[in-house]
C-alpha cells in the first residue's frame, strides 16, 4: 500500500495530494474487502461510500464536527480513515472494532447506530445542542436512499424547517435497499437522478462568483430550481429543504467542491449523490443484494433457521390461499426469495418500513387473509405499537416470525434479539412460541396457522439442529428427560444447552436434571408447570432474552404465588448492553453454558441443604 | 329534530333530499355537542367532519365498503349516521359507544383505531385482501392533516404505488394538529390549499364529459397538473399518488361529486378537502386546541399530575440551562404551554412524531443537553425502539415523562398506559420511577435531572393528591406504615389504594398490612426488599400495569430465587384489552380495590394456615 500504512491518521489524509486520492480509495477498498472476507460484515454499502467519505473527511473535522452515519453499514471507510486503520482487522470480533459507529470506540463516532433512519433526527438534536450551547461545528447526517423511506427519517425531514438551524444531509443514493428499493419515493429519487444538474449547478456558481459567496449560493439555488422542470419537482423542495443535486458520488474532487459550498451555506441543505453499491468489486456491483452482508469465508453452509422457517411457510401457503408473507427489505436475510418467486401476488416487501408492515398485515387479516410477517427480533422493536394497537387489541390472526431472536452475535448491541419475549409477554391476546428444532418449529407454525389470534414465533440466528432434539409431538411444554432433584426449563437455542448440561452432569456424577422444552412461552401451560414444580426441588430456567420480564420471572411469580417449596435459578441476560462477539462467546459471557449452570446448581444445592 | 329521530338508520340518510342535508348536518352537530358536554370527548375534529361524512355515507356503503377512520377522533358523525344514533348518548361510558371505531360495536367499523396514522396502511391491507379474494368493494382511508406527518402514514403513502390496487384516501385538512400543525409538509398542504382548483377542476370535467368517463378523469388529472404551478407541485404527485384538490369539505353536494369521480377512478387517489375544525360551534372554531377534547361539564378542576409535572420541569429548567422539553402535539395534554412560552428556544413540539422525538432528544443529549420528553404512556409504545436503540444503549441522560400511565379511563383500550413498566423494565440502563404524590414526583424528577443515564417517570391520568401521602424523603422504597403479618407494595395511583386498604383492614379488624411505596421500579432496592420479605409472611403487590413483566413478577422472582418463605399476592391487569369506562370502574373490574384485596388476603391467609 502506498498510503495506508501502520499508524495512518486523518492528518495523513489531509496531506495526500488531490490527484492521489483515487489511489487511496482503492487501498481503502482493498482493506475492506480483505477484512470482510475474513470476519464477515457489510460489504456493498461501504465500498460505495469510499470517495464520499474521503471528501467528507477532507472538508470536515470528524473530531469537532458531528458526522452521523445512518445505519452504519457504510461506515467502514470512515473507521479506517479516522485513526482506526491499525485496529480494523479486528472488525466485528470480541473487543475489536464494531461493525457500526460506536461512541466509546472513537471520538469521531458521534452517534451509535445499527437500525436505520435515525441520522436526521439525531443530527437535528446535535444541531440544536450546538445552537443552544453556542458552539461552532458542522452537523452532517449521512444517509442512504433506502433508509430515507422509513417513517422516522420522514418525521425528521418534515421537522427540519421548524428547527431554524443549519444542517447538512448527505444522501448517498445507491439505488438499493438491502434487497431492492421500494415505493413512490424511490421513483422520485430515480427521476431526480436522471437529471444531470451538476455541471449546470457548477457553472451557475462560477457565473455568480463575483457577487459574494452567499449571494452566489442563493443564485445557485434559484438557478437549480429553475432548471428543475415541474415533473422533476421533488419532495425536499416541497417541505422546505434545499435540495442540491444529483452529483457523482465517486468523483472526489467534485464532491469536495459541493461539500465546500454546503459548509458555507446558511440553511439546511440536502446533497444528493449517486453512488454504486459494491463499487470496485465487480461481483458486488453485479449482485449488490448478495454482497450487502457477507459471511466469513469458510463458514459452514448448513441449513439455517431462516431457511427452515420459509420452507414451512411455503408448504402452508400451498394449502391455504389466505396466507401472504411480508418482509421489510430483508427477503434475503429471512430467506423469502423463493416464496416471492412462487407466490408473487402473495408476497410483500415494503422496504425498511416495519411499522407500516405490521399495520398493513393487520388490514389484510381484518380483510380475511392470514398474513405472516418475517422480521428480525431487533427490528420488531420498531413496530411494537403496531403489534399492540393494530394486531393484538383486535385479536387478528397475524403470525410474527421473529428471526435472529436471542443472542445474535457480531452485529453488536443494536442487533441482539433480547426484548421480544419480555415485550411480547405483556401484549394481550398474543401467543408466543420458541421452538428448538425443525419439528417443533413446524408444530408452532401449524398451530399459528390455525389460531384465530396473533402468534409470535421466535427462532435463533444461525443453523437449525440437523435432527430432532425435542420429542416430535405437539405441545406447549414437552418433557425431554426425567431427572432427579432438579429440572431445566428452557426453549429455543437453550434446549441444546440444557441437553449438554444434563450430559455434563451425568459425566461429572452430579445430580442429573430433568429437561423440559417450554416451547410455548405464552400462555404458560400451568398444569404441566404445576407438575414440574411439585416434583423437583429446584428448577433452573434458561433463556436468551433479558431476564427482566422473561420466562424466569414468570415461573418465579408462579412459585412465589403458589403453594410450592421449589427453588428457582435463572439464567438469562442481565441488564446490560450486549457487545459484539460470536454467539458462543456471548453465551459464555452471560453464563448460558453447561459448566456455569452446574457450578451454580452445586452452590445452590449446598446452600439449600445447609438450611 | 326534523330528521334525527329514534331509530334513524343509514337508509334514512339515503332518502333525505339533497337540499335538506345541511339541516341534517346541523342536527348531527347538535347531538355531538350535547353528548360531549355531558360525557366528555373529542369535539372539534368530529364537528369539522360532518358534511364529509354525510357525503361519504351517501356515496359509499359502510357495511360493504371499508371506510377506515384515522385516529377516530372524527368518527362521531359516522357513528350517529350508521345506525348508532339511539345509543350515542352512552358515548365513552362503560358498555356504551366507544369514542373510537370498534369492530365489535358495528359492522360499519372496519378497523379499530385510537393512535394516529394507521389508516392508509390498514386500507392498503384491506385493498389487497379484496383483490386476492376477488371481492367487490371500495376501500377508503379518512385521514387528517396532522396524522399525515407521522412516519407510519408516510411509509404507507410511499408503498401505495407498489401495491397496484385501488384506494381512496380522503385528506380532511383542518389545518390543525391537536395543538398546531408542524413541519414542512404542513407548509406544503397550506400552499396547496391556497389554490382554488375546485371550480376549474369541475369545468374541466364538464368539458370532457363527451369523451368517456375514464378519459374525462384522465383529462382532469392532466388539467389539474397543468394548473398547478411548479411552486405548487406536491409530494403526492412526486411519489405517484393522484392528487385531486383542494375542495371545500363543508359543501356536501360538491363533496358527493368528487367522491363519485373517485369511486369510478381506477387508480389510487388522494382527495384533499379543506374543513374547519370545530365547525358550527363558534367557541370551538375560535379556539380549536381547547375544544379538541373536552371534559364533561361539572368535572372538578383540581390540580392534575400533568400540571404538577410541568411546573416542576419549569423549576428545574430555570436552574439548569441544559434542560429542554419535548412534546409530540400534546402541549395542552401534558400542560407544557407555559414552558413553551417561557422557554421558546428550549421547547420542541415535533407534531405527531413520537419516534423522531425520542431520537432527536437522544441527539441533544449526545450534544450535551438534558432533554425531557413528555409523552402519554400509550404513545410511548410508538417509540420503544428509539428508547432502546438511541437512548438506552448509549446511556444518554434523557428523561421520559410518561403521562396517563396506568388505567386511563374512557378513551378505551387503545389509550390505556399498561405497558410502560413491563416494556421499560427490560431496557438496559433505564431507571423507572412511579411517584404517588407531588413530593415524590419532585424527588423523582430531581434524581432524574442528576442521573447520567435515561430515566422514565410514569404518573397517572387525572388529579394529583392534594397533600403528601408518602413520606417526604428521597428514596427508592419508602415505608409508609408498619403492619402485622402482611405488607402491601405498590406505587403511583396504587399508593392511595394501599392506604385505603389498610384503613379498611383496621375498620374490619383484619390483619393490618404494612404499606411500602416502591417509587423506583427499576432498579429495585434489593436490601430494603430483603428486609420486607424477611419480616412479613405475605406481600401483596399492586400495580396499574399488565401483570406480565410487572413489579409483581419481579418481586416473585426475588422470592422464588432467594431464601424466603414469604407468600405473594399480585394485583394487576391480566392479559386482556381494557375497555372504556371510568378509571374507578376499571380498577373495580381488575380487583384493584381495598375490598377485593382484603377478601383475597383472607382466603390466602386461611389456605396458608391450613397447610
Amino acid at each position: 500500500m502506498k498510503f495506508l500504512k501502520t499508524g495512518f491518521t486523518r492528518e495523513d489524509l489531509l496531506r495526500i495530494d488531490e490527484k492521489d486520492l483515487p489511489v487511496l480509495a482503492e487501498e481503502v477498498r482493498a482493506v475492506i474487502v480483505d477484512t470482510v472476507k475474513r470476519n464477515g460484515g457489510h460489504l456493498g454499502s461501504s465500498l460505495g461510500a469510499v470517495e464520499l467519505t474521503i471528501a467528507m473527511l477532507r472538508k470536515f473535522d470528524p473530531f469537532n464536527d458531528r458526522i452521523i452515519f445512518d445505519v452504519g453499514h457504510q461506515s467502514y471507510p470512515y473507521k479506517i480513515l479516522t485513526d482506526r486503520f491499525d485496529r480494523f482487522q479486528t472488525l466485528r470480533q470480541k473487543d475489536g472494532i464494531s461493525g457500526f459507529p460506536r461512541r466509546n470506540e472513537s471520538p469521531a463516532d458521534h452517534f451509535n447506530t445499527g437500525h436505520s433512519s435515525t441520522s436526521i433526527s439525531a443530527a437535528l438534536g446535535y444541531a440544536k445542542a450546538r445552537d443552544l450551547l453556542h458552539e461552532k461545528r458542522h452537523v452532517i447526517a449521512f444517509i442512504g436512499d433506502a433508509a430515507l423511506i422509513n417513517g422516522l427519517a420522514f418525521e425528521a425531514l418534515n421537522y427540519v424547517q421548524e428547527t431554524d438551524t443549519r444542517l447538512i444531509i448527505i444522501l448517498n443514493d445507491n439505488r438499493h435497499s438491502i434487497s431492492n428499493r421500494i415505493g413512490g419515493f424511490s421513483t422520485m429519487l430515480a427521476r431526480l437522478s436522471a437529471n444531470t444538474l451538476y455541471r449546470r449547478t457548477k457553472n451557475a456558481i462560477k457565473r455568480r462568483a463575483g457577487v459574494g459567496f452567499i449571494k452566489a449560493l442563493e443564485g445557485v439555488r434559484d438557478h437549480v430550481k429553475n432548471l428543475v422542470k415541474p415533473s422533476h419537482a421533488n419532495m425536499f423542495d416541497d417541505i422546505g429543504i434545499n435540495y442540491w443535486g444529483p452529483f457523482d458520488g465517486h468523483n472526489i474532487k467534485n464532491a469536495e467542491e459541493v461539500l465546500e459550498l454546503a459548509k458555507n451555506y446558511y440553511r439546511p441543505v440536502l446533497l444528493h449523490f449517486n453512488t454504486v453499491k459494491g463499487k470496485g468489486l465487480p461481483e458486488a456491483e453485479a449482485d449488490p443484494t448478495k454482497y450487502h452482508q457477507v459471511a466469513p469465508v469458510g463458514e459452514a453452509k448448513a441449513r439455517t433457521w431462516s431457511e427452515a422457517a420459509s420452507e414451512i411457510a411455503e408448504e402452508l401457503a400451498r394449502k391455504d390461499e389466505r396466507i401472504v408473507c411480508f418482509t421489510a427489505a430483508m427477503a434475503t436475510g429471512v430467506k423469502l426469495e423463493r416464496f416471492a418467486k412462487d407466490f408473487p401476488h402473495r408476497f410483500f416487501d415494503v422496504g425498511i418500513a416495519e411499522s407500516h408492515m405490521l399495520t398493513m398485515a393487520a388490514g389484510l387479516a381484518a380483510g380475511g387473509m392470514r398474513p405472516w410477517v418475517f422480521i428480525y427480533s431487533t427490528f420488531l422493536q420498531r413496530a411494537m405499537d403496531q403489534l399492540m394497537h393494530d394486531i393484538a387489541l383486535q385479536n387478528l390472526p397475524v403470525v410474527i416470525m421473529v428471526d435472529r431472536a436471542g443472542l445474535a452475535g457480531s452485529d453488536g448491541d443494536t442487533h441482539q434479539g433480547l426484548l421480544d419475549v419480555s415485550w411480547g409477554r405483556a401484549v394481550p391476546n398474543l401467543e408466543i412460541y420458541a421452538p428448538c428444532d425443525e419439528s417443533s418449529l413446524r408444530d408452532a407454525m401449524i398451530r399459528a396457522s390455525q389460531h384465530d389470534g396473533p402468534t409470535l414465533i421466535r427462532y435463533p440466528r444461525g443453523h437449525i439442529p440437523s435432527g430432532t432434539i425435542s420429542p416430535e409431538v405437539s405441545g406447549a411444554v414437552v418433557k425431554i428427560h426425567d431427572g432427579s432433584k432438579w429440572a431445566l426449563l428452557g426453549n429455543g437455542a437453550s434446549v441444546q444447552t440444557m441437553l449438554d448440561t444434563r450430559e455434563l452432569a451425568e459425566r461429572e456424577g452430579a445430580d442429573v436434571p430433568a429437561v423440559y422444552d417450554v416451547r410455548r412461552v405464552k400462555p404458560l401451560d400451568m398444569s404441566v408447570l404445576d407438575g414440574i414444580l411439585r416434583r423437583y426441588e429446584t428448577v433452573a430456567v434458561l433463556e436468551e432474552n433479558y431476564a427482566a420480564g422473561g420466562l424466569g420471572e414468570a415461573v418465579g411469580a408462579v412459585i412465589a404465588e403458589g403453594d410450592y417449596d421449589t427453588g428457582l435459578m435463572r439464567f438469562g441476560v442481565p441488564d446490560v448492553c450486549v457487545k459484539h462477539a460470536t454467539q458462543t462467546e456471548q453465551r459464555e459471557m452471560y453464563g448460558l453454558t453447561p459448566e456455569n449452570i452446574i457450578a451454580r446448581y452445586k452452590t445452590h444445592e449446598a446452600q439449600r441443604t445447609a438450611r
